[in-house]
């Protein structure tokens, strides 16, 4: 094979908002932690998907971030998650939206993947495939923190102050997780996991399951894997469009800046991307206060290998 | 203003797949009502997004189709219909998945198109909205025919009959709905509504409510309605994808042979695809035995105002 095929990369992120300053020393932490699992498979000849999918669930078990533990409240004060996963050799997809027992949202993913002929399942259909699958399912009540019960009062709090109002409170993103990998055979792997977004209506369905809007991977062009106002990512096809700008040459990191300016020219809406191109080059950007994100390459590494990005 | 906004466009479809050459003759009378709805809608001036949701209701109240009355059943025997609507001015959309007891599936998109600040919701929390939107609400038994409950036997059947094999039973998509309009003003809207895939695992979700998969909109460059193993049309952005082809100047008849050329290459996936240009331009094209699809437009008709394209 003519490509270079023996680089390696991968990509994290923590989700793109308003993070206090004072939480983000816990994300940059979880995003180290999440970096070395993943990067340890990818060393060691495994698959791109088996990368994305470690380095995600790490995130989920850790509360900093909005995926799994630590996952946002709905207006009623209900948990749902939402994942995706998808590899770039066959383009094969995995999804799935408003789970609330299943601790790894990204293994569910995967089971829908290799363990049906869907590429999305919801509610308790995706539960009962989960348990199938021999996924650990708990309590909702395990994923809930103190830290989301408070921001639930508050929102519930600024509702009631401002009753009557017919626009409802503005969504803020906040640490919604996400993983894109290349593997030594070259193949391109993209992850994402959700706890929603915050004072959302029960129901509620973000980009993050949704191939071409929070997740996309083509072992031709690249992988992506997105973050912030999921209405405005879905309806811009985010992912899909970030994909094809590197398609058409431009490297991950412009592609990842021009994302974002496609979404605020489109709709007005914020976020973050990370990305890989096909080579493995890799890119990041946001549209927020904040987004966290680390990457890995081993080969034409800057600064020593590994490259930091936080706002 | 330079464009010719007068152009009024409407296509409709029924779903592709092995529609019984009996029930046929049903499907053209069904397509039938339905454009002279939707164009009823039109011609009195009437918004793009109007005149699709009108045509969708009606083919929705049609047991002919596999979308509201006469949805496929689950494996387990239950109901869960899918629908999105999309415009194409500022690319709002509304999409809900999951709901069994809204007798209208896309008026509910369009309510969380409306009167929420989502575009995606999905089981109980939809259903909450259609409530709260005074929607109608029924019993799920409402949607299921004959026709589905022997459907679904013989599908058991076949599955005890192969028994031990790992492969599940093939989705045959059937009869999901879908329309593309253009109104007076230039605007271009979209949408789909189906109730599943024959055999599908419960919780199952195909491309019918993903923006960019069976739905897509934009007055810059078309709207697309797409049907078809949704799996491969998730995978391939189908929409999204011939809305680009459009842009980038292909006739609309021939964008739409070109997405199922793409889907195949892409994905071995077969299905079928409605769309208008921006100019209202109309074209569809099938892969599968065979798809029912009418259109009419005001302008520049070919043979005598209306154009009856079906297997």
């Amino acid at each position: 094979m003519e490509k270079s095929n023996a680089k390696l990369s991968l990509i994290v992120h923590g989700g793109a908002g308003d993070i206090p300053e004072a939480e983000r020393p816990l994300h940059r932490a979880g995003l180290e932690r999440a970096l070395e699992a993943g990067w340890r498979v990818l060393e060691i000849g495994g698959a791109a998907l088996d990368a994305v999918e470690t380095a995600v669930r790490l995130l989920e078990d850790d509360a900093a971030f909005d995926a799994g533990v630590g996952s946002v409240l709905r207006l009623d004060g209900s948990i749902a998650m939402d994942a995706s996963i998808m590899e770039g050799s066959a383009r094969r997809a995995g999804a799935v939206a408003g789970v609330r027992r299943v601790r790894h949202p990204i293994s569910l993913a995967r089971a829908v993947l290799e363990r049906t002929r869907h590429v999305f399942m919801i509610g308790e259909g995706a539960e009962r495939l989960a348990g199938e699958a021999g996924l650990e399912l708990v309590d909702p009540d395990f994923f809930v923190t103190e830290r989301e019960r408070r921001r639930l009062e508050r929102i519930l709090e600024s509702r009631a102050a401002t009753a009557g109002g017919g626009e409802r409170e503005r969504a803020t993103p906040t640490g919604t997780v996400g993983a894109v990998a290349r593997d030594a055979h070259g193949h391109v792997a993209a992850a994402t996991s959700t706890g929603g977004a915050p004072g959302s209506l029960p129901g509620r369905v973000g980009d993050s399951p949704i191939i071409g809007a929070g997740t996309f991977a083509d072992d031709r062009c690249g992988g992506v894997s997105c973050t912030g106002t999921g209405e405005h990512i879905i309806r811009t096809t985010l992912a899909r469009e970030l994909v094809r700008r590197m398609e058409l040459g431009t490297p991950a990191h412009d592609a990842a800046a021009w994302a974002m300016e496609h979404l605020r020219v489109e709709t007005g809406g914020t976020g973050g991307v990370i990305c890989l191109d096909a080579g493995g080059g890799a890119g990041s950007a946001f549209s927020t206060a904040w987004m966290g994100s680390l990457s890995r390459c081993s080969k034409t590494p800057p600064a020593g290998g590994r490259s930091v990005k936080t706002g």
